[in-house]
């Protein structure tokens, strides 16, 4: 991520903004600008890190000289207890980029958490696990990295760099085969046209027309199975709708390429962790 | 909400430009730009809604013309299959729209459903339920208002509206009297003064040095009630430190004013919902 | 263009106020604000229409009651003298937003003109005129929309919507095997495999490990339909390398499925406007 | 330039930003971050180099640590194969840069070398070459600067920078005495007052009322040479109106103070740059 | 000002947020958001209205639909209790934009209210007060416009719409003489060049070598009175430094053309207004 | 402020872009880029200096490599003629930062010069001297640290970090009890809340239900002296409406808690300074 710095740094100092406001009148009034502190930031569960080297740039951006040194890095799989950085310089500073800091930590490390998991239950099947669009508002470019962190793989980043020919997609074009033509036609031949299908026969049509990958939708794993029989060689599948991690083993196994999980990034659990000051 | 709007919007433009990138490909080579098209946004199971408005607000920037019909507004109840709001309009600009103003109102209808939850579980208490600054970088001011859409009450939004020594704070300032003392003395006199304290030593200190409020961090319930009797009548007293559900009804009885729950943001549950044109 | 007008208005806006600076010093100082008048924008060559409606959009920023009546809209194909648009409102509103609409259409205009010039030259064969990267910086969405409008396709908008492997790619990655090995296993897949080649050899390897499209760079005319028949049925050709107008239909012959060419966008030859009050 | 980086840095970001969208998948996906490489910038017809150094800064950006070493600085005359700069960094870095470095250089480089041949064409002649505001909208700081690069001079920035009386004011002020009345009185008395004529009759009138400058639009040599006449050691005199290269030694032979060229930044050809790996 | 309001807006939405923060505490608790209200604007004491319509402006940002009728407009004489105007709409937006609109009021109508007392002490003399670029940051746009409402006249608005050849740059040049040549040779010809002068002999090199303004820097009234008669029908004058209310008279005797004033807008005392409820 | 330097740099830069327009066409085309000078910031009258080290951070933004030396830091009081602090460096640079730096730092210096003044003559009182939101929009951040340097303290920074029920509150809360009900039962427990009086009766309701500050508008000393004596121990009084230096000491001497006074930061007096090279 460090050739893109300059670009992450603008949301983060935006983030920082929001958290400052003003200033930190706690802060600001009780400790002394030129005291130092050591601190160090722990995992208080098991997990896996992602978001390190960000929380360390929130601190570069309040006091360059502060020194940030990463113990456990982004895709570490870490314990209760293990030291994840260890931070030396200005109290004031270490204090007013904590809480900006750890809410990127615990988010990230949350989404790389439950992502590896999710990779770990199905490691044995040649699916791989991919995000959707279903981020944070602002945060995708973070959410996203962290579903690789995590060993998950990444969907198209958002309505330009990918084309999915959705349900009401198809209404508004009068069927499958129409709105498959119209992309061929006019959209980026450098992009690969996926199209959501509901049902086998669905599946047959978008196959005929030229679909490149099929995204089934909340099939039953009968019809998944089938689907992939049919699609074998042809087109790439991509299992998609709720999928939680209970049914992942099942979906795996029917044999499709992808599985899609919106609750990679919409319903993130926070990663626990917590900064000391020693 | 209606007059922060211009402030607002400024969030929902930045969410729409990162989804929409440099233009809808699926969309703008299959719809038809003057297709008029009628969608429902619906619950796909039960909680409270929060953020419809800003769905809403999401389809106006696309499409001035575009009429948004609120059928749940924020706050309400709804079960499965309910119609959230009714939208009639250009087709594309439904579609473009879409995947923003879903990931807003999940996110938010799922702090307003765990908060919800979290507020009727302890009615019968006097405690109030509090949020914190765990929340999602750059959404701090929806979050929030999803909080208090779900009962909730805010505690600061941020560092420089109010104040709170935590325990970095008292290591740097050299103890509670010290850190007390400075405040008292230079922060702004229109802020109470919220001290964090980990016992009841902890907590006689600081009440006899002038807190407003304690917040107890990771207390027994035992020292809970303990800090309950002393404080009574002198200070707040807020309960916090990974308070999850089920906790949250014997705190309550321990007499707190108030619970702070990281949890409400941080740990956001998405709330399931659609848009489908009919 | 309507739905992202939220989105193009922040950089018509940028430009008005490039232009504007802190004030028209000559238009405050002379012209009655009340003043009403009429205005007219004329084609002064022959050529293809292009951003005619971003001009009515510079005048609506700056005063909303400004009739602007297209006459030419977009993709029309004009002839000197025609009449692209007719203008009434507030005398110091035209006179302040002239320049930068203009110098938006005249731009626009002028690489649609150019770019249906070359589409129409190779008509006969099925090879489609594609743009590049090669655009002017920060105003990308707006070349190749000109593009789009003069009949021409889009390439990648950017380096995170298609993928292409170069030659600096290939020397990085130790050839274009491995190149193409890892793209594959990472890469969203919801994207094409494209691979720059500058001889037959490579262009085999390139099939060979699962390329989508070849790029031709700079290759003979004898390369190409090598390449072609090579190619057939199994990837799509792309030739590229400072194609110029003379040489494309001996390229469209060859057989290569796109064209691309980078002087459509970094060496545009403004179409000629004049805004005039009648 | 030096001085003026920070803010030309945040036009850079936002090419870059456009340009690197989301993330490079190609580069990042196959290229090592810590792999090293050298690369040059070569020129690959004559010309005058200009924009070297904003090159330099857009890899300034994305890694501080890239060494970019310039060999032919803004101004210097170079030749089919030159080397420009050489570059050693991470290749990441450098293939992130590559295509926006280039777009600002090659369009730069166009505008100093067309400018260049224009002032050596009328070297003999007392006439400046001047430029005018139909420059790329958001990119005028950088036309500008080439331009002056290429030996060229700069006419007013922008609409406050510059008093400029023109047909349309005109009209809307009742007349040419009217207008330079109004413009004495009110505008700031830094600016001198230039005002544009289409014939002699109306060029006696504006050096009646007090023209500084004298803008001859679209006149005939004959009056222009007419009008250098009337006007020597009263006023300055610019021709101005669609003025080519093949008319320039003619125009400069009657002896006019300037020739304002719309086509040094309206119609750029790009100057032929690559950037490779070696 | 209607034409640059959007330029406007964006300044008036930044001085909103900064007041607003996260939300108005007060009132969103209080007031009920349908709670309609009437309200004046009344002048505390006599004085020049300045920004009457940019504080209607900040109401139409926080709600399109409230009524705010100008009683009087900018340039307006005022006494103590005259109402400025008459606001009806919802209480909670007029409360939310109040002080934000009083601020730019009650500074912009303290410059003019001043600017205005200084044109009528010299309104027998030719002199024009013109102010500086002594303002507040960020805001000179709206400070130099309250002075052209107090009947002042503006220098130049920044470093790049005039030239001003200082004491610093005189030596960095190595002379007066050395600087106006490089001047002339480079800078757009559509500027003056003023240069600001110590001394009688300074005056002199500078009318020889061409200057078109001199600014007398604090000079004595002595040698102002020189200036003039050395200076007179060759170049125009401008008093300048630290000129204060009571000096002026006896300056404006001198015959100097200009006299500028950088306590109009360094040293604004704030005209006294206050908004009531009805 | 060293931790909240990436911020308060977006404002400097904002304001050395409003200052610096498109190049300094003066200093440009006289002072050759590569020439280093040496420099002094001045005092020209008595005071207190604040601002003196954002001054330096403006010449930092321009060129990190000049040396900005201060002599006199925030908070010292100064002489005339007393040396502020020491510059070195490139010579265009300097000439160009000049004016911005030096804006912010008369100001400042300003505001700090007369808070000092104010608390020196009230200092064998208890009261504070706080400041207001009557602040020059954009610059709030400045103005009340400039405050805090004289001496002075600061009363809430914005609408969200304090509770003050003023009397349009409490009109459209139909009374006082009502209106501090409201905010007890729904605003963050982290604000005190404070209540603007007019008489007697008022504050004593006010202090009835709740309030904890109590904010004495315009009274009479012989009312505030009541005020005093009935709030003794209950609440803390605040005296406030058009405080003059004059009657500073009478009001301080009825014993109220604090005084805030608008002038401090509505009415500022420029702080007199000079550059000079040497």
């Amino acid at each position: 991520m460090k050739t893109e710095l300059f670009y992450y740094r603008k949301i983060l100092e935006m983030a920082l903004m929001e958290d400052l406001g003003e200033g930190d009148v706690t802060t600001d009034n009780i400790v002394d600008p030129d005291l130092k502190a050591n601190a160090v930031i722990k995992a208080k569960e098991e997990g896996i890190v992602a978001g390190i080297g960000i929380a360390g740039e929130v601190f570069a951006i309040l006091d360059k000289e502060i020194q940030f040194r990463v113990i456990m890095d982004d895709g570490r799989k870490v314990r209760k207890g293990d030291i994840l950085a260890e931070i030396k310089g200005r109290a004031e500073a270490i204090l007013k980029g904590e809480r900006t800091a750890l809410n990127f930590l615990q988010r990230l490390s949350g989404i790389a958490t439950k992502t590896a998991r999710c990779v770990r239950l199905i490691s044995k099947y040649k699916a791989k696990i991919v995000d959707t669009r279903k981020t944070a508002p602002g945060l995708r470019i973070f959410d996203k990295y962290a579903v690789r962190v995590g060993g998950g793989f990444n969907h198209r980043f958002n309505l330009s760099s990918g084309i999915l020919i959705k349900d009401n997609h198809i209404i508004s074009a009068g069927g499958i085969k129409n709105a498959i033509f119209k992309v061929k036609e006019n959209a980026p031949h450098t992009l690969k046209i996926e199209v959501e299908v509901e049902n086998i026969s669905q599946l047959k049509t978008a196959i005929q027309y030229g679909a490149d990958i099929i995204m089934l939708d909340n099939m039953t794993l009968e019809d998944m199975k089938k689907s992939v029989e049919i699609a074998k060689g042809k087109v790439l599948l991509e299992a998609s709708g709720n999928v939680s991690e209970d049914k992942l083993i099942q979906i795996a196994k029917t044999g499709v390429d992808f599985i899609s999980m919106g609750a990679l990034t919409h319903s993130v659990k926070a990663f626990d962790v917590s900064l000391k000051f020693s």
